[in-house]
């Protein structure tokens, strides 16, 4: 009884919209809301906890930093079985890049969430990055490292890490398709459609036309990542017709 | 019936007494032995894996090295509320230093596992740290993230990690003691003695006597570190008596 009433009682009102906007976005339920909460306070509000310890999301930050290190770490580990230290190294620093958390905490719109004293248009481009860590530490908390791993894997890994073309292999997989059509004199159209799928992260959706005939379907956080994906889709389905040089 | 065939078979002969020197290290069985197996393999063996892969322990210390940075973040996040991202991220790099590292794998005797070209006297310093970085990783292919955890709390964080001395607030308990001694006029000593306790891997033991009565005792893995924590002991049993300046 108790437990359902802890849960009745933390998803009314605000709490209970600010707990399915979480639940939205890291893919399954909190079970500690404040950890969620702490994730967003800005230290211009000067919280402090009972014992006077500083209450903001600067601390989370360092713990998500470390795990979606340790994730990733293992990730790359077991997906290249033949790079060596430096190579891993490299890699990990490319997908964790300031650039990359940035771009990764802006699409999952965290900064709607964000308590702050500051007007939101004075942060910079790193309350995005900050924010996704803060995340990341707060499902650590809240859920435990396998938790972390799976949000870091459908949040990160999936959209977002592409091996190649982090190697520089690969630039674009739209700009290889849409070479290869112009050789093959194949006629091609990316059509921007309406999805109203259950995910509300990933707005965009895209078709990609080849010869009057759909060769795939993407949905992402933007129409140029939308087509990029589909395009991808569309390379490995051809695989031998298309190599990079 | 093929569990225990492989169970028994992995155990046999100079397998055994790996698998069994493992089991003494990481504090639990092994599951599958060849990936403690390559963290000792060195790259002057020049050997390859069946993919044609180098097959050496230089990526597992790339995946140790992040298991315990992530490990001895989550430790000193709960450990120290009141410290921030500054202060977290610095205590982390001492308890992760190099120094720290190879004072571990030394500690631990990894160096008798090594497999090389190369003379053991030839090897600098570093290699105990990479021996050790690579057994985190080992464990963590083998038994996952919580028992890596487990490994790291009962081999690096019990034993070494104190956040007072990291801190820089108590330099050495035992020179707090015996300090305290000699002021209050108290007769005392360091004596070592024979321990035949189950944990090869601390070989010293110590009792320190203040005015005849054995008031704390310790095992480690050097004299003077039992000394030093047969001191802290009697420091927090003394706590309201003697305090750091």
């Amino acid at each position: 009884m108790n437990v359902i009433r802890n849960i009745l009682s933390s998803r009314s009102g605000k709490d209970g919209n600010f707990f399915d906007a979480i639940q939205n976005i890291i893919g399954f339920k909190p079970k500690v809301i404040k950890h969620y909460k702490r994730a967003f306070i800005h230290r211009s509000l000067n919280k402090k906890d009972a014992l006077g310890n500083d209450l903001n999301y600067e601390r989370l930050e360092f713990l998500g930093d470390a795990m979606l290190s340790s994730i990733i770490a293992a990730y790359l580990y077991n997906e290249v079985p033949g790079g060596d230290e430096g190579y891993l190294t490299k890699m990990r620093s490319k997908v964790v890049s300031r650039k990359h958390l940035n771009e990764l905490g802006r699409d999952l719109g965290l900064i709607k969430f964000v308590e702050s004293n500051v007007p939101k248009d004075h942060f910079g481009q790193n309350i995005h990055g900050n924010l996704f860590e803060a995340l990341v530490g707060a499902i650590y908390l809240d859920r435990g490292y396998k938790y972390c791993e799976k949000f870091i894997y459908q949040r990160v890994v999936a959209p977002y890490v592409d091996i190649e073309q982090l190697e520089g292999k690969v630039i674009s997989y739209k700009s290889l398709l849409i070479e290869w059509c112009q050789k093959q004199k194949h006629k091609f159209n990316y059509e921007v459609y309406e999805d109203t799928g259950k995910d509300e992260l990933k707005h965009f959706a895209v078709k990609l036309w080849i010869d009057g005939k759909v060769v795939a379907k993407a949905r992402a956080t933007s129409k140029k990542k939308a087509e990029e994906k589909a395009s991808k889709r569309a390379y490995y389905a051809f695989q031998n017709k298309i190599s990079p040089k």
